[in-house]
C-alpha cells in the first residue's frame, strides 16, 4: 500500500501528533485525528489538515489502514493491550513513544491481522500542544525505527514513506540499543536539570536571594524540566534500568569533576573541561539543523 | 566624583567589558579600552565608544580615575598583585570577576591611594568577545556588588552610577555568600553540561550512532559547555570549596532521583518532578527578562 492510497489515523493531537499531520497533509488518502482532550478535538476541527477529528476513538479506527499512536508511553501499551484483546480493523500501526522495548514486546502480542512497527522522532521543542504543532518539526531530524521480526516489508515501506514526507532522516535500530542510548542523550539530560532545581531549592531555602542570582545558563541547563510531566513519568517508568545505569555514571563523572576541582591543578582541570568542549562543539556540525528555530 | 566626571578605562576587552563601554559611552568624561589582545584593540579603535584604545596598560592608566577590570578572576588577582607593588595613579577601581573571594582579598591588601569594590554581572550569552557586545546585556539584570569595609562611599555611589547606566539591578552581598551561591546558579549547571558530554562521550565511544540520537534536549542542557576555557578555569580554581560543595549536593540529587525511579512507583517519581517542574517555572517571572534575546 502506498500512503498517498491509506486513510491515515493519528491517535494523540499534542506536538508530535499534530505535527505529524501537519505533515502529511494532501499526502494520504484521508486524515482522521483522536484524542480524549475536547479541547486538542475542537482545535484540530478547525484545521484543515484534518478531514475529521473525534474523541471516540472506535469511530477513528473504523476505515483505518494505518493508525499512528501518538500519545505518552503507558497510554500506548494500554491501546496496546486492548487491541490484542478487541483487534480493531487496520493494517498498519506505528507508534512514536519515547522508550521502544515495553512497546515492542507489546507489539508482539497483537494478533496477525496488525503489522506494526516501532518509531521515535528525535525532536521537540519547548511548546508542547498542537497549537505548537510545526509540519518542519522533523526537517533532517534522526527518526529511529524499531522493525519487529513480524513487521512486513509492506509496514517498513509504508514508514519510509511517512518518514519522507515528514523530511526525517530514518535510522533503524532495536529496541534495546535505542533505550540504552536515549537513557544518556534524552532521559539524563532531563534529570541532570530536574537536579539542577532541586540543588538550587535547598540553598535556595536557606538563603532566598539565590534566585536573583540565576540567570541564562541556569535557566537553558534545566529547560527540560518544563517538560510534559506525564510523558516523563512514563519514559521513565519504562526505561529505568538504563536510565539508573545512566544516572550512575553522570554520578561518576560529577565525582571525578570533583576531585579535578579540589585536586587544584589548573592545567589538568582545563584539560578535562577542554576535552568535553571540543566534543560538544562537533556535534551541531553532525547534526546541523538541531538547533534550529525549531529546536 | 560623579561619573561623567570620570576618566573611565575598561581593561578586558571581551563580550562584558565591550558592553559595559557601549552602555558608558557618553556617560563619562573619557573612555580608554585596554586589552594584551591586538585584534581586539584594533576593533576597539574603529568603534567610537572608546575615546582611545591601546594593549599598553601604563598608558591606559595614565590619567584614569575609575579603573574597571573585566578580565578572567586570575588575571585580575594578577593586576592587583602588581599594583599592591606598583600603585598606578588611579583613585577608584572594580572589578568583575565572577568569584569574589579571592578579589576582594587581594584588595584588602592595596594601597590606601586606591578604593576598590568588586562586582559581578549576572548575565552573559553564547557569544563572545567584543564583536558580540551589546549596551542592552545588563538591562534588569541583577549586578552583584561586593564592597569592602575600607570602600568609601564615593566609591560605592560611583559603582552606582555606572549599574545605572547599565540599567542592572544592584545587589550588595558580601564575598563569601556570593561565592556560595553562584556556585549552585553558574559552576554547578555548567559542570553538569560537562559530566553530560563526558557521559555522552563514554556512550558514544561504544556506540557511535548515540550521537545521531542527540537533539535539543541534550544541546541545551550542554550549552555552557562551550564557555571559554580560561573564564571557567579561573572560576572553578578559586571557588574550590563551594564548587565541591555543590557537586556533593549534585551527586547526593541524583542519588535520590535514581531511587525514585527505581522504586517504580510512578506517583512518588511524578511528586518529585512536578515540584522541580513548578520550582522552575516561577523563575522566570521573578526575572522577566533573563530568557530575553540577549540572554
Amino acid at each position: 500500500m502506498d500512503l498517498k492510497d491509506a486513510r491515515v489515523t493519528i491517535v494523540g493531537l499534542g506536538l508530535m501528533g499534530g505535527s505529524m499531520a501537519l505533515a502529511l497533509h494532501g499526502r494520504c488518502r484521508s486524515l482522521v485525528g483522536v484524542d480524549s482532550d475536547l479541547d486538542a478535538v475542537k482545535l484540530a476541527q478547525r484545521q484543515p489538515a484534518f478531514d475529521r477529528a473525534t474523541p471516540d476513538l472506535a469511530a477513528g479506527l473504523n476505515r483505518c489502514d494505518l493508525l499512528i499512536l501518538a500519545v505518552p508511553v503507558r497510554a500506548i501499551l494500554s491501546f496496546l493491550e486492548d487491541f490484542r484483546l478487541n483487534p480493531p480493523p487496520i493494517r498498519f500501526l506505528m507508534d512514536i513513544g519515547s522508550t521502544k522495548r515495553d512497546i515492542v514486546r507489546a507489539m508482539e502480542a497483537l494478533p496477525p491481522s496488525i503489522s506494526p512497527i516501532g518509531g521515535h522522532p528525535i525532536c521537540g521543542k519547548a511548546a508542547s500542544g498542537l497549537a505548537a504543532a510545526d509540519p518542519r518539526l522533523f526537517q533532517n531530524q534522526t527518526f529511529v525505527l524499531t522493525p519487529l521480526s513480524r513487521t512486513s516489508s509492506a509496514t517498513l515501506r509504508l514508514a519510509d514513506q511517512v518518514l519522507a514526507r515528514l523530511g526525517a532522516r530514518r535510522k533503524i535500530m532495536d529496541a534495546e540499543r535505542h533505550d540504552l542510548l536515549v537513557a544518556t542523550t534524552s532521559h539524563l539530560p532531563y534529570l541532570l536539570g530536574t537536579a539542577l532545581v532541586r540543588c538550587a531549592e535547598r540553598s535556595g531555602a536557606v538563603d532566598p536571594d539565590l534566585w536573583e542570582l540565576v540567570a541564562s545558563g541556569f535557566l537553558g541547563t534545566s529547560r527540560l524540566v518544563g517538560s510534559d510531566l506525564t510523558m516523563m513519568v512514563d519514559i521513565l517508568t519504562t526505561n529505568r534500568d538504563m536510565v539508573a545505569r545512566a544516572l550512575a555514571q553522570a554520578q561518576s563523572e560529577l565525582g571525578d569533576l570533583a576531585r579535578l576541582v579540589q585536586a587544584g591543578e589548573p592545567e589538568a582541570l582545563r584539560d578535562a573541561l577542554q576535552s568535553a568542549r571540543d566534543r560538544r562543539s562537533v556535534i551541531p556540525a553532525a547534526a546541523p539543523l538541531k538547533e534550529s528555530p525549531l529546536g
